[in-house]
């Protein structure tokens, strides 16, 4: 079999435990899918396409993460809602360069509150740049680049 | 090729056949994915949580969800209306026991009545154990877990 | 490795990169994925499905698909807006004739328009025959059969 397709199909995998981590509110795991100095950023299209650098968050580690998912889970104040990640097949290899696998998937995130129907919530494209460590592959950076300019008064838990 | 990632890929196509025979109307055909004493239940996620047994769909056999068929096909009085399905890559295997392959998958589920635009219907989890037959894989019990705890009135279709 | 297996995954591919290339606006890409005598259609259901021949858009050559292009990028006044593909999983095959592999897969593309929410805008089935050529896998043809009989007042950029 083609190594690029396997690759392909690993990232996917990848992809596919980590939608479901944050589907079922297993927040305490998320932080694991990154590097110890792994980067997570969500930033809208209009930023990115003009390569500027304001992201509506950017963590830069491990630390932060858990500190973020500690905030979700036991401080912030907010309506709480369900979020359902359906990712477009597949992850396109955008490259590899000293290790790091360049990777991007669309994905869309739908909302659900309390009593009310199901909504599309964030849409946009993950660009990643994952690595192969002794504990699988990890994500060095992920962006989340999502198209709606609009900024979301509740994004509260990780896209 | 891993064997695993050739299972999954397996799910990935009775997954994308199934979706295709409920959006393309082939009703006829969709107790054919279950084992004859397959087990079709579609529950929202507040009950599935809290291990409530509570279901709004649950069909124990082959035959019952031929009569639900027939319900909808010939009996039902209902407004029209197209599904469109579409499935969040890849199929996550979870386990494995006495044959049987416990899977799960994201899904949208869109809705589109005469005249209307599409529209968000049923996001969830579809929770799987499937079974290897002579005639391919097929469900001993596929769970609908969806994210709305609003009880939609017109769940028609299978999901 | 399954060989039918192989061929899906190269299909998922094509269409991620095609999905990418509208997704980024990398619209003069678009015509690449057709032969040069390709066909690309945009037909409701509706029609589809009573094998009438109406269609929104019927293009039948590279040519008018570059005319298209230009005509998007370069004349035709209408209100911007991104759109975000979502694929299901996984390109179902249908048959293979004279060289033509028979492929569908379902589709969700959602629109957002500056200072607003994402929406759901069209979903529905790519039908495609689809060749192997020296560049590649390209479309002899794709249909893009979607499920509001709602004719959309801003159908721009393709689907």
């Amino acid at each position: 079999m083609n190594e690029r397709l396997l690759l392909q199909l690993e990232i996917d995998q990848l992809n596919a435990a980590y939608a479901a981590a944050l589907d079922e509110r297993r927040f305490d795991d998320w932080p694991r899918f990154f590097l110890e100095d792994g980067r997570y950023t969500v930033q809208a299209r209009e930023n990115f396409d003009r390569k500027l650098p304001l992201a509506l968050i950017a963590l830069e580690s491990q630390g932060m993460m858990k500190d973020r998912v500690y905030g979700i889970t036991q401080t912030i104040y907010h309506g709480p809602y369900y979020t359902r990640h359906v990712l477009s097949p597949r992850a396109q290899l955008l490259g590899e360069e000293g290790g790091r696998i360049r990777a991007q998937a669309h994905y869309a995130v739908f909302r659900t509150r309390p009593g009310d129907a199901s909504e599309v919530y964030n849409v946009g494209r993950y660009i990643d740049e994952i690595v192969r460590t002794p504990d699988g592959l990890k994500f060095a950076s992920r962006s989340c680049v999502y198209d709606s300019e609009m900024v979301l008064n509740s994004l509260i838990y990780p896209i």
